[in-house]
């Protein structure tokens, strides 16, 4: 379908979880992350690049008609690494891309933007942003970078506010809150394949018992996720105590991180 | 799941018909009505209450952890019986929780809260109440009452508006209003499961093609009900004639209880 | 403009307040109380009554075309208190409306319907309930019995949300909630002079600068308060410490309310 | 179900495909169109009509309990043609079905009402109309006219906005706009079945993985379309090249339509 | 302002009102009718037409930069008159506007688009059509058209929904609709002076104590209106009884029209 | 009212004009800029300070009960100064008031954050952002930053959008977006003297004829604007040519800045 795309984050958890799967989607995936990328295989390229390094970062998205960014800071730190990764590095990316052709771009946005929900409130898109921390607000950042390139641009990107995108829900906040690998690889591939994509927001979660967010503003896309994370409750129960009701685990749509300090700076 | 979960109304139609079922959630089940109760199992505290005894509701209460509440008067009635069974009694229980640790309560509401609605009209929790006689307006009382013990102690409640949970529907308006005793059932589960209620209004109602009420608000219980009344249809319609259009039994959302007269008190 | 107008609750603060004016609007005036009435003007008559006799009050209502409903407990009290004068007086004045005539009704309902709202969000008419205590609770009860006598009967009443009507505001909050006299005077006046009035809530308040409530659902009605708390201010200020902002009075719509027990039976 | 269900535009291409199904409702089927209507089965009547003629059309109409009006112009035309046709038709028509007994009508509406729309919005039956040509506003005239005859003479009309009723999905757009035969099918059934339909908008298209368009508002009517477009994607990707982002094709709701000129008159 | 204001319906009651004060916007004014337009001043152009000309109404309309369209039919008619003068008519008008440059369109709309709607019910410009009558319908016909003109080719229009534009308000109803001539003619004075106008639905009303109706959506234009029915109302209610809450001058904001009959063709 | 209120940017345009007005609301006025701030009044405390600084930001708001923060970059700029100013000196300041006790802040905001929305259109506080430039979008930043410390740490911020904020309008964009300084001293009082605040976004703009932003969700606040850009039409119409309907001026709320280039690096 595409040429050439391009997977940032691919030595991070949901990279590398991802990578292998790529080539359904695009002749050459090329993989980028500050870390080591491991072996290469025949259909891709490897280039290790920092993304606050904006000449880097332009080489980088050079020759690619898509984006899958997931690189960056993906958990709460340092305010100045978060600036770096998260802020400075998004800039760098999408003034690349605006500079090479403007791609279409999948943006890791997450649910740490709206994190101070409660988890008994069922949310869509237009609801007002919550973040719960730092690494929260930097994605709204982003979501509000990207509206901004589409708006004056017309750069597409799609801001997928990602659940818990693993194996198999860990705690019970990510029965609702899951996502599988499989239908993140659907996503993937709706999210290419749409003539028009626009700047939608997108909740990356699959079709969980007891989800909490509605993608039918996104039905134009034609995702429909197939995976359930009930099915792991059995083994959740059996194996962790239920939360207590006050619990941030429990209250709140960003569990832990809405407790999270403020990261000292050295 | 549950100690002791307390069903009250364990003598009226739709008690009599879960009560057998409700093994899967505790291990004792508290068993009560102010009619008799029956053969007692194992399992099972048979207690006789009049709810509108404050001390003996204290009583009934005392020790549970969870309350399936289908007691009270469920039909339109004399003012003064529902005043003493669905105001006061339901007063009287509110008071029992409060006292006795605050046992998470289901809470039978009504379809007759907002029975005035039209069958062309599809309503999700936030529609304002149209109560469609005396009884409808005991359970906007009730469901009012719940809601202030939950803002001002905590105290959680499931304000579950039934539909018409019966063996299968007998008339054209239960096809839409239909809930089967094995979708409550599972209800019930989702209800005493969640790590965090609040006190949200739930449609009790089954996955009936020609359903009116949205329970998207709620996914985060998680209930999915699998039942659905089409299944009855070609039954029901060799059996009795199509209502006419302007029939309250079609126009309303509430059927022949808008026509109910108020009850004369002697 | 009417025959004769009913003002029950005419002994209490409020009623002894608008009472003197209410020759604006009738021919006669009939007030009304459990308490004394006191000297009695030649437009009036006066009626003792006691609102949870149904008897007394169908002959109360008896020959008046328009009710302004004031009487039954106006503060937090003991629940079997409120049961006689809000829930069981109530359903006599509607039965008595419904058999004389079914003369307009003005209902003093109140914000503490809606007490547990925070003083910073903004509210219209559908804004769901969130009663701040038993006498909350009695006033959404009062609302639901209005609303079905409308549907089923076509009984038409102002449902009045009063904040603080009072010669002047006497705390910080009441900046907030306050309605001149004069105001409300002008409220009554436009309620029975519509052809049409239905069931609308309407809040009682005048056109504060500090206002929470929004009447645009019912500018129909043609109202457009006069008077200002802000003219208070300074004397407010000079006189009263301002409050934290997390204390009740700061926090809640209901000030307070929110914070009052519930009352002991005995 | 019915006694006789008149179709008109029966010679169209819609009315074709569908036409050999109608006995499924209708002890006679009405078959009409200004064109030759071919064989005809042993429960059809066939009826030349110029729908512009009043008195031919209260004929045509007399002794049907129900209509599935598609007879008109269905594209495109010269203003004219439009007018005769589609307006002054539509206008005879309901005159008739005013003086012939109201029998309910299905009126083939269109998405060319909304067709300004692009196609990553999500609209549901409260969205104000986008008409994308003289074609378009036609219907728009005639959900209106309908409505009128509605609110003022009760008159039951099910306003089908129809997406691509067709074989199969022809271009990229129809993905989303399609919907099958059965599929239509099942609604006319649901429509004529339905013990009281008001007069709702209903989005005639099926289960397609990218719809755009919301039916919750007539869940009620228990359409469930079982359909979906999704299943000719390879075979059209195979043969058609993707459009561009901003190709009136993937643009727009309406798709190539917005691009339609106004037409000349001679 | 302008060059050349065309007036359109110029010999009707409204044109005559406003026509006198036309300078203030224009150089010329070009005032238009099927009627005789009397006495012409030294600003004035004045051309007999007949809207249904397609070729006298492309005349009409070069050389002007503003329209007010005023003309046509406005009170229910028969359908065929309807037809020629608000259908065929508004359609010549548009194709004129189109070859001539696109002149900015002041298009007279009608509360008759809503008239359905109870006076209890306050609406904005969003809320769904439920027109009347035959008239009603026509003019919900032009704001489609005027829309789709302004969706595909740019042209703009103000949709104003007069209420009732007279000396002065001659019933009830009229206190809630009425707007004064002065009040009309500020608006005009917006509508053409705004930098950019795009194509909004306008309620054409002053600023009435019971008003039904909410600009805020079209606050950008400026439009402050000054006048206030209530002075009349004594006047009016010494002269005129009140009329019954079920009465259609009381019920509906369309008043009298939801009443009018079909007119006969003959 | 206050003891200490720090006004930071007192060296800016903005600054320097409410700068003398601002010992109304406190004791003492420490003023603050990268720049030199001139003379210092008796009741003033002058302090040069980098925001980028996060030791002397820190030292800067120890002491202060009040924040008026105009400082960081005002206009579009390179995104290294951007980052520098509005995002790093952004979150220095909010460290810096969790450590010195959280004076309530007035962040300034700025109408950029939603500048693509058209002049068309009126927006309410819940509208998704649509930011015109980077500058626009470090605003989206520092809302979200503020948002985020008020659920986690009850850190009070009034996120004011700044419309225009001069001595008066000077194009024909600002009779929409102008706030006069006394309208904005205004505002600074009713913010600082709320007993509750929240983190709500005010809409900063006077009471102008043409405005199109919706403060009723704030009307908590009781900030009543009283001028009116409409009083300097005259002046400007006499000045400067009416911009084009598609001009930027005259199509985004935005203006000129939605044609901003991003700044070059070097």
């Amino acid at each position: 379908m595409l040429k050439r795309l391009l997977l940032t984050g691919a030595a991070g958890g949901l990279g590398r979880a991802i990578r292998p799967h790529l080539a359904r989607f695009a002749e050459t995936v090329r993989v980028s992350d500050i870390a080591d990328l491991g072996a290469v295989a025949p259909h891709e390229e490897a280039v290790r690049c920092d993304l606050s390094d904006a000449a880097a970062v332009r080489d980088l998205v050079a020759g690619c008609d898509g984006i899958v960014h997931l690189g960056g800071i993906s958990v709460e730190d340092k305010f100045s690494k978060i600036v770096g990764a998260n802020i400075v590095g998004l800039y760098n990316l999408y003034e690349a891309a605006r500079a090479e052709g403007q791609p279409r771009i999948l943006f890791a946005s997450s649910n740490h933007t709206i994190g101070f929900y409660r988890q008994d409130e069922h949310l869509d898109a237009a609801a007002p942003l919550r973040p719960d921390g730092l690494y929260g607000v930097s994605k709204c950042f982003g979501e509000a970078l990207a509206r901004m390139y589409f708006e004056k641009f017309g750069q597409e990107t799609a801001l997928v506010r990602i659940g818990s995108c693993m194996e198999k829900p860990t705690n019970y906040r990510m029965l609702s809150t899951w996502m599988s690998y499989e239908d993140f690889l659907a996503l993937i591939g709706c999210i290419f394949r749409a003539p028009r994509l626009g700047c939608p927001v997108i909740w990356g979660v699959s079709d969980n018992d007891t989800r909490w967010w509605d993608n039918s503003a996104v039905s134009y896309l034609g995702w429909r996720p197939r995976d359930n994370a009930e099915r792991f409750r059995a083994e959740l129960e059996a194996s962790l105590p239920r939360p207590a009701p006050d619990a941030p685990m429990a209250l709140y749509q960003g569990g832990q991180f809405t407790q999270d300090p403020i990261f000292e700076e050295k």
